[in-house]
C-alpha cells in the first residue's frame, strides 16, 4: 500500500463543508416536498425527467441511469407513484427491453405545483448565494467529478491496479 | 406568491451535476466503507468525529449537530456501533444532559484501518480532480449554504414571512 496523502487542511475544511452543506439541503428539499407534495426527493426528480420529454415517458433503465438509483430502488419508487397515480407503467410489445414509466396529467399537475416551492428552495439555500462565476465553477468542479466516475469501474475503488505489487 | 423564477439553463447544468456528483460520490464512499469495514458512511463520521477529541468523547447532542443528524438517527446508528464494540455510551453523573458517545480501542483501530481507503475515494473522484482555487471556491460556496441554511428557521421554506400578503 502506498503511503496515505491525507487531506490539506484546506482540502478538509472544504469536504466538511461540502458534506454539512449536502445534508442540510437534502434536508430542507426533503422538507418542503413532503409539506408541499408528500414526495420524496427522489420521486419528484423522477416526475421532472419524465416531464422532460413530449411524451413524458422513458424507459425504466433509461430513468435509473439518469437518477443514478439502483433498479431495485426505482422499482419502489415507481411503485409508490403508481399507487398514487401520478406515474403509469407501460410495455412495449414490439420491444422486450421496454417496461416504460410515463407521467400522467395527474403526475404532470402535481410536478406543476410542487416545483416553484422545490425551486425557491434550491434557490434561496444554494443558487442565489453564488456569483454567476461560482455558479460555472462549481458546475465545471460537479462535471468533472461525475465524469471521473463514470469512467471509473463499479464497485469498490482501488488505488493500485490488481496484479501490481504494493509499493 | 410571487413569480417563479426558474432556474437558468448553467443554473440549472449546475445543479443536476451537483445531484449527480452527490449521488455517485455517496455510493462510492458507501461501497468502499462497506468492503473495507462494514460501516456506513454515517457510521465513518461518527467515529471520525470522535477522535479529533483527545478523550476520543463527544456529548450526543453535540455530535448530532456535528454530523447534521436527528437524534433519532444517530441513536440507531450509535446503537449499530455500539454492538461491534467500536463506540461505547457513557453518562456524567454530574451533567443531566450528560449522554456521551466514546471511541474505544477497536473502534479508534477501526477507523486507523478505514481512514487510508476513504480519503483515497475522495481524493480519487473530487479533490484531486480540482485545483487548488477551485478547492478554495466551492469551500467557500459550500460554506455560504451552511451558513444561509443555519440561519433560515428549521422546517419548509416559506418564501414570504407570514403575514405578509402574497403579491
Amino acid at each position: 500500500m502506498s503511503e496515505t496523502r491525507w487531506l490539506s487542511e484546506s482540502e478538509m475544511a472544504m469536504w466538511m463543508a461540502y458534506l454539512s452543506a449536502t445534508h442540510l439541503l437534502e434536508r430542507r428539499v426533503e422538507d418542503q416536498l413532503k409539506v408541499d407534495s408528500g414526495l420524496t426527493h427522489a420521486q419528484y426528480e423522477i416526475l421532472a425527467r419524465l416531464s422532460e420529454h413530449p411524451d413524458g415517458q422513458l424507459r425504466m433503465t433509461e430513468l435509473a441511469r439518469r437518477l443514478i438509483i439502483s433498479k431495485s430502488g426505482l422499482t419502489y419508487q415507481i411503485g409508490q407513484l403508481e399507487r398514487r397515480g401520478l406515474v403509469a407503467r407501460t410495455t412495449c410489445p414490439s420491444d422486450e427491453r421496454g417496461v416504460f414509466a410515463v407521467l400522467t396529467e395527474e403526475g404532470s399537475r402535481c410536478l406543476e405545483r410542487t416545483a416553484p416551492g422545490h425551486v425557491a428552495v434550491v434557490r434561496a439555500f444554494l443558487v442565489d448565494r453564488l456569483t454567476p462565476e461560482e455558479v460555472e465553477t462549481m458546475r465545471q468542479i460537479m462535471t468533472k467529478a461525475v465524469a471521473a466516475m463514470e469512467a471509473a469501474p463499479a464497485g469498490p475503488f482501488r488505488s493500485s491496479p490488481p496484479g501490481k505489487s504494493p509499493g
